[in-house]
């Protein structure tokens, strides 16, 4: 964000704000009030939690600073829906989120309608370059929480033995089985990070040097069929494939599959946003760790490729989501690659690569309390590239560097193979 | 239940259905859907739950056995809503209660309506004396879940920063703060256990004679004031006074007071079904451990008094909680004693007895699935006399036995004192 | 305690605390340093603790108090080996007893000698009656201590893959596998407790009427053949014959059978002090808890007596333990009924009650820090009656109560059957 | 290992094995068998473990499958001291280490002589070059656990509230206290990893290529003193210089200091191998996490050295420890910088650096059990470099990749900062 040039002007931003606003409450609406107040398990955050905290954001670091007159919207908001920001002072806990009846889904519309008003004030009467960038990076993390907000309630209502459905079954669209292709890279030295143009997160900053040696990279994600293989070769039993800590993550939390798949009436299912449905070989594989990534790979005779490899290569497709890539579109909701969509670096899956998230060579943080943004968790946590089926077509591209720590299994995570040449 | 004579006709026994399923959809009325969905802790069951759970009941033990064509509300019902019947077959674990956001409130009172017609029509095709021995037992059944139902949820709306009531302010009714009468017994041999008049539950079978040596009873509960004098004592902070037990639940629970008392503005405070409110001196003391309570009387040079010393005292006053009790009026919904009320033996708080719940001698629990309803939760719990300011006012009597674990603070338990004479 | 009359003179005395000194240090010694410093679980002490906690107690309350002169022996150990006295100050945590490597055993054995030369100089000097009393407690305290000493060592060496022995395997004696007959009781007002004649701890105090239905009690315990019946009932998989709790501990420990019961090579066997062994379907079973003896007594439609019916039955055969009794050899260790011994009230096996443990109609305490010996934990335990194989003889007598939590298994615990008539 | 070329001739290796060996006896002698036998948390393992540990890996993959007639010394042994070796069968569970009082010391001494002995007769045999290979690995994992003995003992002695010493107190080396001097590096393109002369672990192959950009690093670790200034600055207490997981650990761990860090009579204190000792200013501070690490670099304006800077600097001064290096000597084993050693890049403590354990670029793990040595630990952990004052001299050198969990103390842990230039 540090080096974001604004090249908006006021009237997109105002647009984009509007836009990003209105499909966070349009991806809550088939929820019931019930569903909007269940937190299924700590990492996860009721539907109404995160559509206050993403007003939380806007009313702390834009109205209140900035906006004169303007009344916060309830005394108690800023401790109940701080998310993790040390500097905006005391916070709820965050495995508590799901005890909070009140407030409810009603009182939480009113305080996005409270904040969408004052925002519209403020945007009307023109900010500056750097309240300008803040409300790109408030949009920007609006819809990480919009991805955030569709993988934890498809973990809510996962747990519901009534296995219910969020949205109605996709048309399916099924891949064609065919084995995957490679593109190979030469290697050397190659830059990586953020060039200044457009939006990025500090994370991704700054470009910098780094040296390859020469690899190839997979041209489309592991598929729910050759992961069946693995599990027919027995890869959930073979400690020699495993880290010793994801051995351990596997053997005691009983993993034999990926999240959400289960064996009945003699076939494998996967739960969706669309209910229970039968295991679609030809899709990418999902809602894997980084342990069984790693596992996989070390099965195929390959391995995960780093953060660098990927973006080099994904660099030379596209440098952003674009109309070919599976993502969020709420008619869909599930990896299902188009032909078209296939063999693109965007979409469908998150793919974990071998890098540990750690700051780039000069990587600064963002003064002030949004420079919590992303520093303070480069630890214990991988780096995913590429975006999926949840993530809104414009807030991804080639240097986005998102991150889960090495069990998590909830979010909508596969893997693309990388291997020495 | 066992040697219940069924003394009241079908008739008035459909009345008494109705008017009990009434009350539970009156208590629950205040509550949004995001306050009935939520688990503050595996204790605590979230209040729809109650109210389907109550409805399965009905179903399982009473339509699905008798009623001709009966058609079952929805298959996986008997799955969630089962709580501890292990003769009723699988069940959704205890502490995931709180996970179900469906079916939701709607559904749920859709259940209700669908029993309470089918119970309707059993009802007034006339059943003989055992299904009305078990439609008795589901009435009293409810009974107990609406207080539960009023406990919970006052423990759910005091996790939340706000402090919510789920009702007005009563108007305050202060005690009179005089000391303590007591009411000796020569002890002797007597008898305890229910006659046989009227419903009873197993655990209060068979009458039987027990022993007892010369005691006096306290006329009233300890109150606030008191407790407080216990406080500036040092109360929390002597082991001496503590069961080994209770000083580790005390200590570890950093316990400085009653559950629901805070100090704010240099006075004390209690979260009530009302919101925050100064604690009144006058009134008895509630939401004590059984770990408090003892040590409160070793510190009042007295003791807790037996079940059987309590019971032949009571019955010696009134056989079951009448109008001069203060028991659950949705206007009240406090300890509050009125000058009328305040030395009924019954109603304000549960007393807690020095007796460990154990069967009576001769006990036998009731054939089939039915019998799990108290003897399988005969050990680690310490019986409790008298009702609450929550208990129906036709739930109690002076041989119901209720039964917390020592440890349990969020039922309305208090303590009148014993001592040897 | 309090009701002592001190009937044995100084000399008698001193021979008696020597002889108990030299049988705890006679136990430990088969043990090596190692072996003494382990800790298996917080329930456990590690054999050196025992050694050093037994001469603590006669250190804090004799000789410090009463000895001119006398010099402590270490300033850190009252820390270390205060095992729960509030008023005897700070002390170690009881989990944490196994971290201590220093003082090692030497050390240990420096202390009892200091402690023991120190007591002689004590004894031979005179004293009163009320050190005589403490004295004698301390006796009885290191007795106990004896039997913690060798079911500890029991439980640490069983961690062992090697499972050691401690001591060279007894002499079988087989029971006759006869069955159980029963002796009736009429019932009525009775009177249990201490009578005042001879030692006795405070929890048997006071004497008291207590009034009984009339009933039965089994002439010896439930044998290891009945128990392996049980199991081939599918005793451990019913859960209509098990307390709730019992049946969650039952499930979550993974109980299929007593502790220490393994199943190889086809048969049953159970560890013993003298290694692993197959089990004699003629001899007590041991090693069960609460829950299981409850659960069985159900499953063999009886029940477990209540402590006053324990009593009163044992106490017409003899007031306590006798040549008969299999208690505290050397060269035992083991239940294993002699054919005097079989129907004997004492020894093999401590006796699970349904009785929880709580205090007498008029129990009073010991002043001081003593006066915690007992009261403190009466509360979610039960009591066991007649002395174990690991019990010395003249230590258990018929009022003598001891208690364990309801999940215990580590003790010499198995069950006696009573029933109506 | 994989490219090891066996420079030594097989007496100078027996030579080394006899030593190696001598040496881990030597550092075990000041202990008592109790000494030997505790285990103070899960990570710690007893010294006696270690003592058995080191010899079954020559028993395991050296003289089972290479020396004919060869007798296992017990049949329970591969069980109970295999570490983490999956391919070498099942293993007795980390964490109850503590829990084996058998075999004793003596047992395991007659272990290790065993071993010797029949290590001699391999030796003195000759033996091939992938067997020369496996000795090599052998030693240098024993010296690895004479470090963590050594580690390990110093933590179980600090649980004790003796304080005792582990060897008496070394004589003061007090450092100068000069402020730190940097190294600059011009950064470009360079390249790490072992190259190939003389032993290295797998981990340190190959070696590759790597960009750097300009830095400079410290030339001496950070001192107590100056740690010391971090405390008195809020440190501990300013969340703004934490990673979001170092400061749960920082909270819920309740630090304020390194481990081993007291506060009496007026002044800081640490337990050291020598017993309590008032903090020296000058000497490196030691036994903090990666967290305390970081956060103190970001304090400070710095940050850790990623492990390729580290290398390149230090390998222009010395490619290895030497003379000048405080390492491994019995008499000192306390970090204690002589003019000589305080700018040596080994010794004194382990430096963490700012790289996550990963793999280098084209690492492959050697085939068979051994391979499991390093590779499956590459997770959730961090490189520290340098070796310490409890590492052998002969152990450590320039392209040595120690590793720890980012919330590691017990082992001998600073830093060194770095910065961008």
């Amino acid at each position: 964000m540090a080096e974001v040039l604004p090249t908006v002007d006021d009237h997109v931003l105002a647009d984009r704000f509007r836009a990003t606003r209105r499909l966070t409450d349009a991806l809550a609406s088939p929820l019931s009030a019930e569903d909007q107040t269940v937190q299924s398990m700590p990492d996860v955050s009721p539907t109404k939690w995160h559509r206050a905290h993403t007003s939380w954001f806007f009313e702390t670091f834009l109205l209140v600073p900035l906006l004169s007159d303007y009344r916060v919207f309830h005394p108690d908001f800023g401790f109940l829906f701080n998310s993790y920001y040390e500097g905006a002072g005391a916070r709820y806990p965050r495995g508590d989120r799901g005890l909070i009846s009140r407030p409810g889904v009603v009182e939480v519309a009113d305080y996005r309608r409270h904040v969408d008003y004052a925002m519209g004030q403020l945007l009307a009467q023109g900010i500056g370059r750097d309240a300008s960038a803040l409300v790109d990076l408030g949009i920007h993390h609006e819809q990480q929480h919009q991805e955030l907000l569709l993988m934890d309630i498809k973990h809510v209502l996962s747990r519901s033995p009534l296995l219910p459905a969020y949205a109605p079954r996709p048309t399916a669209i099924a891949g064609d089985g065919s084995p995957t292709t490679w593109t190979a890279h030469e290697g050397g030295t190659t830059q990586i990070g953020h060039a200044g143009i457009g939006f990025g997160f500090d994370n991704e900053f700054p470009r910098h040097r780094t040296y390859l040696e020469p690899f190839a990279l997979a041209d489309r994600p592991v598929s729910c069929g050759e992961w069946q293989q693995f599990i027919e070769d027995g890869g959930y039993h073979r400690p020699e494939l495993w880290l010793s800590d994801g051995w351990t993550a596997a053997t005691t939390g009983g993993w034999d599959g990926p999240l959400y798949w289960s064996e009945h009436d003699q076939r494998r299912y996967e739960y969706t946003l669309a209910g229970d449905a039968p295991v679609d070989p030809t899709q990418p594989v999902c809602h894997i760790s980084y342990y069984e990534a790693d596992a996989y790979a070390r099965w195929a005779g390959s391995r995960l490729p780093t953060e660098a490899e990927w973006e080099v290569v994904a660099v030379t497709r596209a440098t952003q989501g674009g109309p070919d890539a599976n993502m969020l579109d709420p008619d869909v909701l599930h990896p299902s690659p188009s032909p078209g969509s296939a063999t693109s670096p965007y979409g469908d899956v998150w793919q974990w690569t071998s890098s540990a998230y750690s700051p780039y060579p000069g990587f600064v943080p963002e003064p002030g309390t949004v420079g919590e943004y992303n520093g303070k968790f480069m630890v214990n946590q991988y780096v995913l590239r590429g975006g999926s089926c949840l993530t809104p077509d414009d807030h991804v591209r080639a240097t986005y560097r998102n991150f889960f720590p090495p069990a998590a299994r909830w979010a909508m995570s596969g893997l693309r193979l990388a291997r020495n040449v």
